[in-house]
């Protein structure tokens, strides 16, 4: 693989921007790789790990020399990034992101970057339920998406350079319009995330009454919903605050269809049940067809032993 | 391992049977093992597969000489078993369950036994996404939990023997009260099973709109709701039907969360988001702890490629 960029400057050192150094790394596709992190406790583990070729004291510094600079920190917190290294950028550098919401993103970052910059912004579809510097692997992005949102008039050689750099990651590149991405990730991940925090939080509650019983005895369907609802909280509440409309949406559509089965429930309505089961069962195939799921019974997970 | 059973016959030939019968084999723990299904297509696979060392005709000649009779069909379907099978049990024999409902399954089966049989009931935490006799293995039960439920003054031979035969095939035992089961399913299986019905089946309508995405990109979250949604449409039918009440009570609460959620979103109550999600990741780790999920992150999940 050739080198894409001389210079990578990366902002935010959490489990995205370890597995993209850890990527890039692997296929040789960057020269020099500046990090920076807000948190000290970042900052020293990438040290210790050697995780980049150099470290930074600032973004601000990070990004003096960088082709490219990937701002990996949570969606919240890009505008005040973007603020800060706006005029430190090198003429003709390219800058993107990998935050989970795109339009804020857009609204919070562009206005700050000169326009010799080219940005693109992006979102690979990969990550797990742990963070941090040390939570990254270089594999995470391989068979996964990226997701590109090239503003219109990008410059072409910008995109198909950013293009390959994640081809060459291991990830497929798509692109998409901004408002779309938000919904599409509203039903996909967004919602689906909030759900997973909402059930763990009520049998966390509940907890109390049943005597450990519902750690004890989460194989049964639980533990399912508390890996995603293990995922960083910083994280996760930018991208509620900042993709709200199209979250409370779906979130209002998932209501209303609980409510229809509840009343089904209720009502001993044993047919609608059924079909509703029956036609769920469906998708679960299609996404093995897809090759984005294992069909690997229990997700072929690694056995685990009862806590006596 | 010593033989504990005779002759044991199985009633209702799917994933938990088929495992059942496998994993009494891996043990030695039964003599002849017969088995009956109503439905045609789980007899021939049964048959050409050498699941049951004898099939029957009905489940009344399942049972006439059996020591131990497994009854493995819908929590529905339990009572019309009971009520076949009773005049054809041979006096001493023991009659369990695998339901994953308890008080209804209690209520339903045991008018229709002879006072010369020992009922206990049982549910063995354990599954896959998966279902029918070719979906059974002998390592299920593995490092799962099995509950008892034993009546007031059930026979301690009996109940000896039956808590042997599950630990003879990897269970832990656990003896529990029947309507205490129920709320602690709830929390656990239940209502989790009913939120990803719901969460895929919303999915799956917006599908539509948007031209297949929400399958091609479910691997940011939306994927680990499909697993439970794949689950078997019967067996699921009859477990929100028959803990109706346990059920809705949980959901009660859960919407009631999800609400309280919903509006920290919609006024940007940040800390309330990140409280709440800091608590969430906590219970991940509990879970981890007491050995009842996998640590490897993903699931550990075999890799999958994106499906171009």
């Amino acid at each position: 693989m050739t080198r894409l960029y001389d210079r990578v400057a990366v902002i935010g050192l959490g489990l995205i921007a370890s597995s993209l150094i850890h990527a890039m790394r692997r296929a040789d596709l960057a020269g020099t790789i500046t990090g920076y992190d807000a948190s000290a406790l970042h900052m020293a583990q990438a040290r210790e790990d050697g995780l980049c070729d150099m470290l930074a004291d600032s973004a601000a510094a990070a990004v003096q020399d960088a082709d490219l600079v990937m701002l990996c920190v949570p969606v919240g917190a890009m505008g005040g990034v973007a603020e800060e290294i706006g005029p430190h950028l090198r003429p003709g550098a390219t800058v993107s992101d990998v935050g989970s919401v795109k339009r804020s993103v857009i609204d919070a970052v562009a206005p700050h970057l000169p326009p010799d910059v080219t940005f693109i912004p992006g979102h690979p579809m990969a990550g797990t339920e742990y963070s941090g510097p040390r939570a990254g692997f270089a594999e995470l992005f391989d068979g996964r998406w990226c997701l590109l949102l090239p503003p219109e008039g990008c410059d072409p050689q910008a995109l198909r350079q950013l293009r390959a750099l994640w081809t060459g990651m291991g990830a497929t590149v798509e692109e998409m319009e901004p408002d779309h991405h938000d919904l599409v990730c509203a039903v996909i991940s967004h919602a689906p995330h909030l759900i997973a925090y909402t059930m763990v939080g009520v049998a966390d509650d509940l907890r109390r009454v049943t005597d450990q019983e519902v750690i004890k005895f989460s194989a049964a369907g639980f533990r399912d919903f508390t890996r995603i609802a293990a995922s960083d909280p910083t994280m996760w509440r930018d991208v509620f605050l900042n993709n709200k409309d199209a979250t409370l949406e779906i979130l209002g559509r998932f209501t209303e269809e609980l409510f229809a089965l509840q009343r089904a429930i209720r009502t001993g309505d044993g047919d609608m049940l059924h079909d509703y089961f029956t036609r769920t069962r469906a998708i679960r195939k299609g996404i093995i067809e897809a090759g984005q799921d294992t069909a690997a019974p229990d997700f072929g997970r690694a056995k685990t032993r009862p806590g006596e």
